[in-house]
């Protein structure tokens, strides 16, 4: 079959594909805020009623939280490849920020090009989109796909995946496939595409510290009374040592160094450390001394605190001694970490820091471990073939620093080797103000992929 | 002049006197909050009226905040005392503690007695009012005043009092009298009144510390760019050292430690700090090692965290690595502590412990001496008499963790020695949800004043 005229239709169709992806970005499916849960519906619905409209079995399949979205291709033969993305966003907080509204996306020019901007528009709705637009070009030139095809899409993946798990295991047999394709990364930059081979873990953690039984007044009580954001700010400070190590007890268990090989091709990558800092306002590098940004970024853990909150926080002052103060934080893992043991430690050491008087509560955000996938099957090599056709340079084996816990559950729970590819850039401002996705990352990518099935059969 | 009949006078008229007061309460007059506006200028029109109503030549004084209100009775001779309290009140959040809506006051039965429950009824409108009804109550009996009187209301009391040592300079002739009284202190506990003769002072300040330039994803940025919640909860847990010193550098210069005269009039008072602690659910002191809990409430200077806020604080979890992070921070003062060389050692400290690429900005709001005022003159024993007249036992000379800048402002803008006499309780709430004032300490108030006026001839 013709994978010319395919990437023909692509160009061709680019204008409705765009309207299509707009369409699905007016959905405010953020997941983590229940009172968003019926924008998470609709926008389950909405993929079911596209894939059906393109010739795949799709359903809505419920769960305890928001629903999972699977289609099932008519093509019997050849490889069987499952695609995986996510429906639901992020919240989109602080609204002030933004220059339009999130979820009233707008495609702007800007001087590296078109952008679409708008929540979800590069995490994930731009990119599983991407994907689906390659599945409509193949069905509207050839009347069917290059090979057998499922489609697996979640709307937890910004609240810590609660049902994910259940629902891969209860419905494992539907979910096997030969190789499990995911649209959740980014290029390396904007000439080179990338297979991502790396992916952090991440285990979340809310600590909420209570000392006095109710807010008191910081002149009649301050002094003689415990204060918990002074307890739960010398925690936090006291979570890495001078030279930017985390101190949890046996945190560095199961963190290896990088091999010499994988090392020598990130210093190929020629990543500009002064480039990537500069385009956020920095210019020094605050992880762990003596590493490079690459490893920071793609091979060494992390503890970052997501959120702080207590006392008297509006506008002017209040000389309120607060009864209660709370954080959010999240460790991201490397290598064989456990995230279940970790969290045990990291919630010793937080009770053993408590000074009398004080009591704490721990709420569990997810937890997940790195993963680190086999590149060697034949697979691997055709889809970097593939994107190397369509970009300017030949695509690389990266790391990445986020946490795709899809990638390792496939692994564990379905025995399918992972295979992520994504076509977003550092520049996107996923989980910020004004995310965008540039159309040619949309248009190039539904031409990857439209490559990557012809060269998968 | 017959007391008794004013007194008598106050006992049939406490159901009237209450009603003024919830009128008064239901204004929400919030000063911090600038939507609030209108409801102080509210007030203060209330305050007006009602002194005019009972003879009073009263007038609202612009400022550039919040108005002052102004009141000269037409008693000419014998002691020229004058009156201070404010209007204004404390925000009222979290709103969701309150069992009744804080503006809409209620009379409760409790187990120790009938209380008015409601934002201000404690701080400052119950306690400002017992006064008005003792002058209301001595003109409705004897058509006349015991002594020459001015009024003077505040705005701007819970809000840093920006207007008030201005207005004070620009107005000093009309301020000046022989004595300032001004209710806004408490009780020692239910049996024994007290007049606070130390003070201490209050240093306001915010620190908002920027680090990236926008919000990052904590998976894509985390590891490599500075967290300002991380440089904002070192600073804070660097505050103070193991023995609950503060660190601020000169922090202690002009901390005087107590006369043994004094030492033993407070152990006289046979404070019971396990119930004063367990009152709010604690069971420890948490100050300076080796200090007794009135000590470090009446005489010692504090360093508190009133509010910290920074990244996601919502439901749910966001694996965000915020721009910004800010913490409101007050430090109480005594003896001959400086605000002003404080607050400069405290921003140069914050200054030094910041790491590269972040930068900090301060908020000033406000810096008052600490105060100690001589009991010396015959006015402090009559008036101490006065109050033991009323309750079951002694009146007592004591300190006050609180911060009431304007009695220091009397003593140097004026001359005018401060006293500060008032009836309220420890368990009052006052700046939390459920502030509540005893009926009895409104009621018992006001007929101390009575007598208090009557002394002061």
């Amino acid at each position: 079959m013709s994978l010319d005229k395919v990437l023909a239709h692509i160009d061709a169709d680019q204008d409705a594909a765009l309207a299509r992806l707009i369409d699905l970005l007016r959905i405010e499916s953020i997941s983590t805020d229940p009172a968003y849960a019926q924008e998470c519906d609709k926008a389950a619905n909405w993929l079911v009623d596209d894939l059906k409209s393109i010739g795949f079995d799709a359903s809505k399949r419920p769960t305890s939280g928001h629903p999972m979205v699977m289609a099932h291709g008519d093509q019997q033969g050849g490889t069987h490849v499952l695609f995986y993305g996510h429906y639901d966003v992020q919240p989109v907080d602080p609204l002030d920020l933004w220059d339009n509204p999130p979820f009233d996306p707008q495609i702007e020019d800007t001087p590296n090009g078109k952008v679409l901007r708008g929540r979800g528009s590069s995490d994930d709705k731009g990119q599983l989109m991407t994907f689906v637009e390659a599945c409509r070009a193949w069905k509207a030139v050839h009347g069917s796909l290059p090979c057998r095809m499922t489609f697996f899409f979640e709307g937890e993946e910004e609240s810590g995946s609660p049902s994910l798990v259940p629902f891969m295991k209860a419905n494992a047999e539907e979910l096997k496939s030969d190789l499990a394709l995911i649209c959740d990364t980014g290029l390396f930059d904007s000439r080179v595409p990338a297979i991502t081979t790396m992916l952090r873990g991440l285990l979340g953690e809310e600590i909420t510290i209570t000392g006095p039984k109710k807010d008191l007044h910081s002149g009649m009580y301050g002094g003689a009374a415990i204060n918990p954001i002074r307890v739960l700010s010398r925690i936090i400070g006291s979570l890495h040592d001078e030279t930017g190590r985390i101190t949890v007890p046996g945190f560095y268990e199961g963190v290896p160094e990088i091999s010499n090989a994988l090392r020598a091709q990130w210093e190929d990558l020629r990543f500009d450390e002064a480039a990537f800092l500069k385009d956020v306002g920095l210019s020094h590098l605050a992880g762990e001394q003596g590493r490079t940004a690459l490893e920071m970024l793609w091979s060494r853990p992390t503890c970052e605190v997501n959120g702080i909150i207590g006392g008297y926080t509006g506008d002017g002052f209040k000389t309120v001694l607060p009864s209660v103060a709370s954080a959010k934080i999240s460790f991201r893992l490397v290598g064989t970490q456990d995230p279940f043991a970790i969290r045990e430690s990291f919630r010793t050491m937080v009770r053993d820091m408590l000074p009398p008087d004080c009591s704490v509560e721990f709420s569990d955000h997810g937890a997940s471990m790195a993963g680190a996938f086999d590149t060697s099957g034949a697979s691997f090599e055709a889809a970097r073939k593939a994107l190397s056709d369509e970009w300017p340079d030949p695509a690389a084996y990266i790391g990445c620093g986020g946490s795709i816990p899809i990638a390792g559950h496939f692994l564990s729970i379905l025995g399918t080797t992972p295979m992520l590819i994504g076509f977003g850039k550092d520049d996107d401002q996923i989980h910020s103000p004004n995310e965008k996705y540039d159309v040619e990352s949309f248009h190039k990518g539904i031409r990857s992929w439209a490559r990557i099935l012809a060269a998968l059969t």
